[in-house]
């Protein structure tokens, strides 16, 4: 035996997955063909967040006035904003770099191929390891619409984050997270930005109280929903509306976010028989595949294509690995509906759980609440009486537990994780009332929806 | 019987007690002698936290050019910082009041007297009452330190607040959060800031390696600690340092910021015969005093001089009054442990529970982890590699209970809150590994700490 854990893939599954287990003494060994961080630190998360936590100065520089800021000339210099992203991200992939190094991973830059349980191929050698883990990610879904390959003013999110300049007008397809954050970006720098969107509303897992919010919020972004692309010409985008009439939004760059698929295909899954299908690598609540002693976390899975689903994902799988199912049984496996998704625009939005949409869809029936982020002090000190924002509370009729909430506004990415504990240890709509919230703050709104509720 | 309720002081405990009772259907009548909303809207949290608003977004605009944001002549215009605090204050007070007759609340602009069980005095007139919720707040404490009275440089936080310009020197007495608070403020607007404290360290309650976190991280600040004022001569402050030499502050402004003291007299509390002392009103865990149906909550019990300890307390009183004694029996009464505080400079400051040191002087053998928040791919994207900021777990040595979560840095104040979660619920250090935190955030460095662990 070569390995104790062979990791293929080392975005943030693989290379969490590899240093908890050769942190537990396991030899590990990482194939990762091209950068550690995967998408996420290298195209996805990270640099897109340094991006729009520039911007996000920007706009504070420029729009303070009424806070009593006083600023001349105020704008922002694309070249710096590159150069800090691509310093964020370098440095971070060598922080993740020296962490394998340091608990002993063995990590090499190259494709590794699944032959079947216990073997896999590197650069045409055979390795031989006790446990595989499967962590090849997602890549973006390119759509065939008529005009679209091959054309240089079409790009995709990695397109988007090393554009040379900013473009004048900009149009996004696809109204989801991806979509929804480079539009907020580029707006917010001044280009004409249009979204268009084939269902009726963005970001189709928000509840349907607040991905309005959300949209109504980016004031200057143009939302085109209910309508279909169907073909782009240099950058001209052609749509056909809800209603049926044609339409065109022109633009100097088009971007291409209509979502990301499981990276099921290059890698031997066919062939080793793997049991997946085109949503994903098929596992149980352990991350076991059909075949014995290989695993599979992450985007590849399908699952949820969030960076700390897979985070967790690697946590469960390591655990399976260390305790040889024990850990499970202690209650240590996967649990979808308390994993917190966000969205970095402007403004911010944050949720876990289900929305209410979900929830009568399940047949489960609900009572909830809505308030708006301005009786909040702190929010509208820092921000205004007239900000958008909302949390909404979900919670179930009968037994009054919570079951889902969501926030649009400022800090909702930072504020979301409590909603994580008060998910998954299942507490009530008065266990939430008995919790103490810092005074002023923004999160402090969750306590007063919990007091909205009428129970 | 003139009312169910009478509730003396219309800070944020007082008017939350009242808002709770009326909701019930109770005939409340709400006494203020001043202004609703108390310490905190009119002079404390809320107007602070709206110029220190205004003062990170000058200190963003100033200094973002590494994120390549370009501004010229950045400065601020503190007339306009003073207009917006009033605006804010003023339209938040309105919202109290609305909020109080929205549910039929009574509120008078008058001193109120207790009499004994069940009797009020207003403006001459003695009422009865079932019930009466003491909320008299807390008030500044002026240490008799000579040349301090009467000196028109010395001020307290609420002249801090009004100030016609930003001093050019500044000192301040007191490294407590209003201290720190003011430090941060006017530091960050160009002052040259001292602060003397009389103690070793700034914040006191803080944990012993998170307290210099905090105060490095001020680094435009000088702090003279172990120093004890003598005098103050104009706008000189005369102390002793610790090694006993005599050193001065030379300032246009003394701010004094020693603390604030429970708000126990003029009102009648000694001649009703009510229990108390320099340190507050003495409670029960339901908010009871030794006299019956006499209620007290928030500052002027002295457990916790924090505006949202004193809304808890307000629905701990509330619902023991509502219940007659079987909310405390179900579970719902005060619990010190895991009320968070908040310290709103630049960085941030948040905690909850315990600190190594007051476990350890309890008698309980702890493990802790700290990680510097540079460890979050976000934190460093908005603030750079060499910013400041850490995170401190605390668990119980034999059980892994959480004791305490302490963090300084940016979000702060805002992720604290499902600390409260965590600590309520007895969560466990394999607990708090199986949240799942949305990435990137700065937040999820405690889900790291309780990583780096061993446990």
């Amino acid at each position: 035996m070569d390995y104790d854990v062979i990791v293929i893939g080392g975005g943030p599954g693989g290379y969490l997955a590899a240093e908890r287990l050769a942190h537990a003494g396991r030899k590990v060994l990482l194939a990762e063909k091209a950068y550690l961080g995967g998408t996420c630190l290298n195209v996805g998360c990270i640099p897109t967040k340094t991006l729009l936590a520039g911007a996000k100065e920007y706009v504070h520089a420029r729009d303070s006035a009424k806070f009593g800021i006083v600023a001349e000339n105020v704008t922002y210099d694309w070249a710096v904003m590159q150069a800090w992203k691509n310093e964020v991200v370098e440095k971070n992939r060598n922080a993740v770099a020296f962490a394998e190094k340091k608990l002993g991973v063995e990590v090499v830059t190259q494709e590794a191929k699944l032959l079947g349980p216990g073997k896999v191929e590197i650069a045409g050698v055979v390795y031989q390891a006790e446990n595989i883990i499967i962590a090849t990610g997602s890549v973006p879904v390119m759509p065939p619409i008529p005009g679209a390959k091959d054309n240089p003013a079409v790009i995709d999110s990695t397109g988007a984050l090393g554009l040379p300049s900013v473009p004048k007008r900009l149009c996004v397809i696809g109204g989801g997270v991806i979509g929804v954050e480079f539009a907020s970006l580029f707006a917010s720098l001044g280009s004409t930005v249009e979204v268009v969107e084939m269902l009726d509303e963005i970001v189709p897992f928000m509840d349907k109280d607040m991905a309005p919010v959300l949209r109504r919020a980016m004031k200057s972004v143009k939302f085109s929903l209910g309508c279909k692309v169907e073909k782009i010409e240099g950058g001209t985008v052609c749509y056909r509306t809800k209603e049926g009439a044609e339409a065109k939004a022109e633009a100097d760059v088009v971007l291409m976010a209509v979502g990301r698929k499981p990276a099921v295909e290059g890698w031997g899954a066919k062939e080793a028989g793997l049991d997946y299908t085109g949503k994903g690598v098929v596992v149980d609540q352990r991350l076991r595949t059909n075949l014995p002693q290989v695993w599979a976390i992450g985007d590849v899975t399908g699952k949820s294509l969030l960076a700390h689903a897979a985070y967790r994902m690697a946590d469960v799988a390591a655990a399976d690995i260390l305790s040889g199912g024990k850990a499970a049984e202690a209650g240590n496996f996967m649990r979808y509906d308390s994993i917190p998704w966000a969205v970095y625009g402007m403004p911010e939005a944050a949720g876990i759980g289900l929305t209410q949409q979900e929830a009568a869809k399940r047949g489960i029936k609900t009572i909830s609440s809505t308030l708006p982020l301005r009786v909040s002090g702190r929010f509208v000190a820092e921000n205004g009486f007239a900000a958008p924002g909302s949390v909404k509370l979900i919670a179930e009729e009968g037994t009054k537990k919570i079951l889902g909430i969501h926030i649009v506004g400022a800090y909702a990415s930072e504020i979301i994780w409590g909603a994580s504990a008060v998910l998954e240890e299942e507490l009530t709509v008065e266990d939430l009332r008995q919790l103490v919230f810092p005074h002023p703050t923004v999160s402090e709104v969750i306590r007063e929806a919990a007091w909205a509720l009428e129970i």
